[in-house]
């Protein structure tokens, strides 16, 4: 199937170029089902327990909501050259998600550098955050992309 | 059934406090599963399609192998008190991992910092590792955690 979106390569981008991806939302059972299988503690598998520890509710694992992130941007976020190849990742911070949640992701380029040794390619760094329904973020951070850049004619 | 490891309050940690969690060997179709689901993206999906990509060969999502880092350290490295809970991860970096990748978590404190307006807890920040077997780094990381302190008696 041929993807609508348009093919972005890193010569097509500017500082300042934002994007959104579409929605998702969260349930506890997709809570539960990420936490038995990648991060079993009793406050992401039990919501009981949840309410004793330091959460005091009910929450998704970080990596879960980080896993999410990433299924969102290679499903309806902006569609690069190569692909979304991230090499770092910094100032990742995780805020309480919870059931119910309606997440999705905005991200803005904060800075390109073409790369010096490999001229097919250059360097974005951008700024993405999940954001929830309430307009709060559940997870923001900044990361490092490599994109493609446009052959040469 | 009662866990085996010895339960570590903020108070009992020191700078320099390593540990080392139990291994996972990576599998080729541990790292499609995990893209179906997280990360569809070509070179995690499908090794002929993964020689043709950037990376030239087939390779594990980023965040597979993060959350296979918290698994590990659930089930096999530190128990802290309160549960491991992350509030900040930076300078996580993410390198080639592949099939057969026997892998590990290493971990080391780097900072440990009581709570002013919260008594009961502190902040550890710590350095981690995920090695293959062949001494490389899979990823690397610093996060930053919260801790609770040993109840006054």
């Amino acid at each position: 199937m041929d993807d609508p979106r348009p093919l972005l390569f890193f010569d097509d981008l500017a500082v300042g170029h934002r994007f959104e991806t579409g929605e998702h939302v969260l349930t506890e059972a997709e809570i539960i089902a990420y936490a038995r299988e990648w991060d079993p503690q009793p406050f992401h598998l039990d919501p009981a327990a949840a309410r004793d520890s330091m959460f005091g509710e009910f929450v998704a694992s970080g990596w879960h909501v980080a896993s999410l992130m990433m299924r969102l941007l290679v499903t309806s976020g902006w569609r690069v050259a190569g692909g979304l190849i991230g090499l770092q990742v910094d100032e990742l911070v995780f805020r309480a998600t919870r059931p119910g949640d309606v997440l999705r992701v905005v991200g803005e380029v904060l800075e390109l550098r073409a790369s010096r040794s490999r001229p097919d390619r250059g360097l974005a760094r951008v700024r993405l955050a999940v954001m929830t329904h309430r307009g709060e973020p559940a997870l923001t951070c900044t990361v490092t992309q490599i994109i493609l850049r446009k052959p040469a004619s």
